[in-house]
């Protein structure tokens, strides 16, 4: 079930027994010779959906820019300032809670934004203890409860991708995450000579920095690896994994 | 040719002959009790797909989150502050814009998008106006030239919903919107009793207000004309009537 | 009744009665080589205060710098960035809303200012839509409403300009702005040569583009054809379409 | 000379040797039973006014409205955040300092605005650096120069002041301020039965405490005393004073 | 009694019956060729230490990074722009208000931050008049009280200092400042030739322009007049005269 | 070597032959019924402090509150917005990157800075990469390379923590910090009776749900295990590890 595919009434419906909601969040960035730029928002909105219709849990627009200042000196690539992502989701987490919307469950395709988004979180927390405050004891709205889960860093995707892969998944424009665009969009498969094979690994700085070192855009991986079947089999896995995740956090939230 | 769907080498060889870019922006908001909430971005991303075809021009990512202060009080309705969308706007085109992109032409889905996505253009070229000053006549990256179109209000859809829809067309979940999404989305196809058929119409302020004057979302609306059939009608006028307006933007531009 | 020149108690005695407040929104930007740098403000002003002498209304402080980032390249010209417009008038409006005002009817000289000052009424609604999230169903405190209204645009104005300057009225440094201001500071009537006389219009961007199209600054207009006499005429023209649409407002809001 | 009532081709000239503005400040803020919303803008307009015309500099657009949040429970009075005042400074300084002006006097009519217009200038300061910074040693846009001066702390206006009012002039809504505004627009003249004659003084802090603190919201003084003759007597030596200071800052900045 | 050396559950015994909070407030600067770069957050913390011992208040952790952007152009000078200072006084300030701390007494090192922080403290005026104007005359929590106090301006350092400095205290690097961290640092006791032994006056702007005028840093001082021992006499000055400011603020607020 | 008691030639000297500094940053909140509200930077302060000696480094002013929303329940904690933090940082940066500062280690003892301190590190690239494209390619100022470092995360620590503590380490208020300020401050070292003994752990949101969680403000943790004697060993083996991977951050940037 998508929101944006949903009408109002629909959503007050579900509102009645549901507090849930489902955000996937990626990035616009180049993935390396062979990946799509829109790879961490494809992969994110894929699982999304899939835990949405696991759990029948809604899943709202898809947050299809993020955090990657680090990619910004590769063509096509587009980036949010940090700051501007944390506005970003403030305004979607408060208009939603402002509708009984409760849980935010988002799931990510994107490394780089973990920290502005957990920065979100904490930046609309902090805003419903000043609200508390202001308004003393009375405040009759409830925190909402926001977590941001990775679905490359779930247990069934780091043991597949290692069957599949061994050591060359990488971490930017990794075999799993560029089979799993091909599978979804067979008609977009790229190809293009890598080399090296296996790019090279290490910690970068700013953008320049970024490109200086990693001149193709892949850091440690080789997408040569990926076919359509493999990203299945890892949209699976993610999938599984995912759906477990946001059942534990049901739970706990 | 779809930014999300392409590699940054792809994007790299179109900038050597070309520096345009089609933007489609949307909202995340209410349409109604039979109109899909996410209908002003799948509106104006169908239409600015079109308008790439047409031109061989590259479609960024869709802006699916827009300006609906004024639908907050529906259920489902999600918006960007204006703040919030001007700081969003100015990460897109400004990282785009240092890559080589130069005129970029937004395709609106949603006439509440208007007054800062305009805003936000002049918050941009306010920035290369003081980048200029800094740096005395010696900056070298132009300003980039943006523009907002609203696929509704060209002459060929405006002629076309008078003809099929006469006075009924009204100004918010109106029924070429939502029969254009129809078309495109024939799974997604709702149904309601519309009460009044014709929704009132009138101006309106914040969110409060638009709820109390306009209780089912519409207004001066009556969506139960559209079909699939005449959805595609309104989307074949308005990517003729957006190519068009594309053409003469990369003229003047 | 110009605010700034009440005492506090006369503006407590009007609270018990109304409820309206007119706010003069102007420019300091070129306005050709004839017209006054101050011509947005000064005519808004006039028209606001003939408005609130009609009416009865209060007239709050002129605003009179606004968003001008386009005419930056010419000396003299100040603008506001988007951004800093909509703080400065969420900041007038939500002051007086708090002792009691409603409804805000900013009278307009400038066209550049029409997204920004749109942009920043729905900023105050969102803020008011928070308000009323955060204390659920008894935020005691209605939201101000406001809108804006061009001075230049009401039917009176349009017909007497077509009649008293034809298709020379063009869209900056306007026969009709500079003819009100002249009636007005007779002693700063100016004269310079025209060249071409009537101006080149057209589209434009940011501040370079904007000069480098419009060399005078004007557009499309020829103002050697204001007299004060003819500003007379403009003046009282508008005055009465803008106190028309103040009763509209104040009806319908 | 007023920058409103100039053209731009006037201003080019000017700056051909001349690089100097002075800016008037004010604020719209209650100024107790008889004094007039408006005073500290329309004192530091006519001081400002004075100054220009004895001095033959370019007076820009007056600042209206200020930071007055301490005066904000009593009706009628408007406030900037802080933040505000300092971006809207920061856009005045940075439009004008971009044709070339470099030296920037504000004669301020409110106590309220120092701190916030000290930071402003040190905001605008801080960017100059971060240009400078960014672009090495070669930034070519030197630094402007900016100062606030307060009209009646200047030597003249006090021993005057004491001459006139002796103890009773006190610190808000004060015989002086008043006076001078009396004597510019002798048709505004108030009256009111002042009680207490003298207004209690001391410090206070937010809105709602100064408003217990000072009922009426005079502090300390005793307003019955204005004249428009004696308000006559301060603006000469508000002017002589300001004249003076300009001077002295003129030499060196 | 300092914040960060006590647990909760003292700060809420503390709360029962107190609501003061001392805040030492200093600099990251230059201090000419002998002073230390953190001297302003190091006297102001040394002097609330000793008013926390005489009062027996609390002493929140010191803010030792301020405003000096006039310094910037000094190695090892750390400044924060007005805006970031405002906005962390804002969450220091309202994070304690929520707990019930009501009165908060800032003692300061550095004239740099008075504008900032006087700009801070109605920054957070303006959050509880607009919390008050939202929820209505039914705001449970009092505004916060804040007021900044300037050890060096108290009569008794200034009496002080003219008996052992006469005219060689200055404005910056001022041999008061200089020996009060000798005394409490001997073992960061720095010397250098000073030339000329007593540095230049007057006024500045921007970080160049202050560089330009004070070669060294210092401004009208001759810090070679400092010892520890003379930094003995200057501290219990000043700490006597702020726990009178103090008691004087508490009795007041 | 502090920065705080080093002199601006210092400074100067330093930066000859080099561009490291080291930056500690903690936090001001509870840290249950016997830690010290200020644990956080006090451990950062010690451990940065050890790592400067051993490798001859600079060592900045201690950020001494941080983002801590989640413990601003509890009275004496003070937390930064997420956002206000990104600002404070970028001014920090940015201001000793001007002065020649390259490679900025921050060494971190708060886990709830993570995400913010990695948001304001992107937020300064990107104002590299944004003036970078302002000025082509010619920018001659590099960008600063900044990493964090948590020190309770060194192999080192770590290790010794499973020894000296088991499984009763937790993650909030842990043996390991309470030990380690008891050890520098050990005229601070409190008690309480701690029940349970072991405190509760799990996940948490915000403020309110953060304190029904862990009513006494620890998660999973026994500190009562803490002895000054363990906290020296502990403060070694941090010190051990911080130095190596200050080390590995000069190579590698």
């Amino acid at each position: 079930m998508r929101l944006h595919l949903s009408t109002w009434p629909e959503i007050e419906a579900y509102l009645k027994s549901r507090a849930e909601v489902i955000v996937p969040i990626g990035s616009t960035e180049q993935h390396g010779p062979t990946g799509l730029i829109g790879t961490d928002a494809l992969t994110a909105e894929m699982v999304a959906e899939g835990v949405g219709e696991n759990t029948e849990t809604l899943v709202g627009p898809t947050i299809n820019i993020g955090m990657a200042v680090h990619h910004a000196a590769f063509p096509g690539s587009i980036t949010l300032r940090p700051s501007t992502l944390i506005a970003y989701i403030g305004d979607y987490v408060n208009t939603l809670s402002a509708h009984g919307f409760r849980r935010f469950f988002f799931i990510n395709g994107h490394g780089g934004n973990i920290a502005s988004v957990n920065a979100a979180f904490y930046e609309i927390y902090a805003g419903y203890a000043a609200a508390a405050g202001a308004a003393s004891e009375r405040s009759n709205r409830p925190e909402p409860r926001c977590v941001l889960a990775n679905w490359w860093e779930c247990e069934q995707v780091k043991t597949l991708s290692r069957e599949l892969f061994g050591g060359r998944e990488g971490s930017h424009a990794t075999p799993s995450e560029v089979a799993m665009t091909w599978y979804r969009f067979p008609q977009h498969v790229k190809s293009a000579h890598l080399d090296p094979p296996l790019a090279p690994a290490g910690r970068f700085f700013g953008a320049a920095d970024y490109r200086s070192r990693f001149p193709d855009g892949r850091i440690g991986s080789d997408p040569s690896l990926a076919t359509p079947e493999k990203g299945k089999q890892i949209y699976d896995a993610a999938v599984a994994g995912m759906t477990q995740a946001f059942k534990a956090f049901r739970e706990a939230a």
